[in-house]
């Protein structure tokens, strides 16, 4: 494809000085082994495509019909799920649709917002998207969260937990440190993969999740999303909880940007997911055992690996080069993801795959080692 | 339920002051006669289920990978239907969406956007989203639009086309013009409802669609949707066509938004749509020949009904109240759109039923004009 010239003549400077996000690539390859972007090795409940399967067979008539705008069904699902009032939960189209709507509720104010300096590469894009100041607060040297550290004045806080790519995960009680510290912002629990955490065994929270704290603190805000712990990336739904008031200002923001941002087939087979209860711990729970064994075998290769609460690996090779790792495994058709970043550039996140995938990249780098690559 | 009471103290002040849209109500009650929010009375095409049906049986299990992010496969087919290049195509969740992209990517200027004073009403909901000055140009007394009173400093100018809600459709000249007189300014046409126009019998373009001038204009751009003629509503699809330039902004400030948002199943369900053109063809055909019969039908009952290019008839009773029809035929189970606005609270938005719920309203008005209603 030749190269298009771009003329910027009609464009607003809005959208001149745009940084769009880059997802990870999403090659259609047969035979590869794709651990680059975090899905689910394993697929969605069964019932989800008999749900969507339903709406067409008993329904497809009604595709010509605009679907329920708030997706009232789906949010009572969640709300009972979690326990909550329905007022006190949000849906959208994919977790990413949540978050920009979220920067544009909560963060357009006259102070910035704070982020960790290694997290999701979408937070700074919304900052810009919106015109927001975002100050990075660096991780510690262990990558860890300290709250401290975020001590400063501020429209709100964005906190990925577990955090990607390291997949450390905060407690409940330094969210709730932070929560209080900051009375006045809002504080956002990105919790993508938050169905992979592990309650420590010496803890005494029975949950890992920041939903457990919306009814004490008004000021928390925990997004989730279908694309990781319920294998549905190819859906597009993500969720938020919170305070209703906090809810009521997503709604809003919804309503002047996109009304009806979930299609039928999405809110029915979304709702599916929710109510299969068995096999989503099924799956979640094996997705966990395989992480476990997949951190055990790469430690045995030698490999540095983060204490993982996530559906993925952030790991590092005791010897050789993280971008060289990942070309050599892109040869034999093994995708992980590098980033080229500062302090995480000999690192390497590994999406956790089936034990046949994960077999086959500790072979690949069983291989690569005797090779020292 | 009770009423919350909400808290705006943590909201940016741009969610306190929005003004979001009211999407026209989708009640769910049975032997509804529901002719309020401009669906197709006809299912859409049997394609449509499979190809859905197809995605699930075949590859269920990739409902767990992320859709492709740019929707390639289905901006292939609307190139391939429009003769165009794929990077003159745009995709995204609704039409909607799409025009949220457009106040931000070309009108998001110091200079005002212009539109019709009488026009959809979530233009002036983006305006306000975006901060952007919306100027309103009035319509002439018999509703239809001149482009001499678009002479004006602008960002740019966005026309529904036909116009809704009164129906009335904008030539091709005369968009031209406006596109000449404002060479550095985007001119937005809106053709959610131009599927069901008609081309004069006097005309000498071969099509109504400014689809046809995109490649003489670098300044129009065209936006659609696949809620209407396509009667895919439940699916969340709409489109844009223009100069490549244009459509690249549009996809950086989607990437800025949003990665995905169309999933694998409208992806799938939205090209089988476009790949079946006999049944769009004889489907589109049929509403127009329904709404010819309606509109005598609305005449012998002495309604003055402006000229359509829609799926709707804009009507007003020669005698009687237009609210107060509105309100007998909901007594009645059938719906209807009544705005109470300035210059057209006289009117009622009808959207062209099936032949059954034609001969309903019909039947229906035909009683209340007995009651002198």
């Amino acid at each position: 494809m030749s190269e298009l010239k771009i003329d910027t003549r009609l464009w607003s400077s809005k959208a001149r000085n745009l940084s769009p996000y880059t997802p990870g690539e999403q090659p259609q390859h047969d035979n590869l082994c794709k651990l680059n972007t975090n899905e689910n090795p394993f697929p969605p409940s069964p019932k989800v495509g008999e749900a969507i399967a339903k709406v067409l067979e008993r329904q497809a008539d009604d595709l010509r019909l605009y679907p329920a705008p708030e997706s009232d069904e789906l949010r009572n699902a969640l709300a009972g799920l979690y326990n909550l009032d329905v007022n006190q939960v949000f849906v959208g189209n994919g977790s990413d649709e949540v978050l920009a709507l979220v920067f544009a509720s909560f963060f357009l104010k006259e102070r910035p917002v704070l982020a960790p300096d290694i997290s999701y590469s979408f937070y700074p894009v919304y900052a810009h998207t919106f015109g927001i100041e975002l100050v990075q607060i660096a991780l510690d040297a262990d990558f860890s969260i300290s709250p401290d550290a975020y001590r400063q004045p501020c429209s709100g806080i964005i906190i990925a937990n577990p955090n990607a790519p390291t997949g450390l995960l905060l407690s409940l009680a330094d969210i709730s440190k932070l929560a209080s510290e900051h009375s006045n912002s809002v504080i956002v629990i990105d919790e993508a993969y938050i169905d992979f955490a592990q309650i420590e065994a010496d803890s005494s929270d029975a949950t890992v999740s920041a939903i457990s704290l919306i009814n004490d603190y008004d000021n928390i805000l925990v997004t989730q999303t279908f694309s990781k712990s319920r294998s549905l990336a190819g859906l597009r739904v993500g969720m938020a909880f919170g305070n209703a008031s906090l809810i009521e200002a997503l709604t809003r923001m919804k309503n002047s940007f996109n009304s009806y941002p979930l299609d039928k087939l999405a809110q029915a087979g979304a709702t599916a997911s929710v109510l299969d209860v068995e096999y989503f711990e099924q799956t979640r729970q094996q997705v966990i055992d395989l992480r476990e064994s997949l951190t055990a075998d790469l430690i045995a290769l030698d490999y540095k690996v983060l204490p993982s609460h996530a559906n993925f690996v952030f790991v590092r090779p005791k010897e050789g080069n993280a971008s060289a790792v990942a070309s050599a495994l892109r040869e034999q058709g093994i995708i992980v993801r590098h980033f080229d970043k500062p302090r995480i550039n000999e690192y390497l996140r590994i999406t956790v795959g089936t034990a046949e995938q994960n077999e086959r990249l500790i072979n690949a780098l069983t291989t690569l080692r005797a090779m020292s690559i």
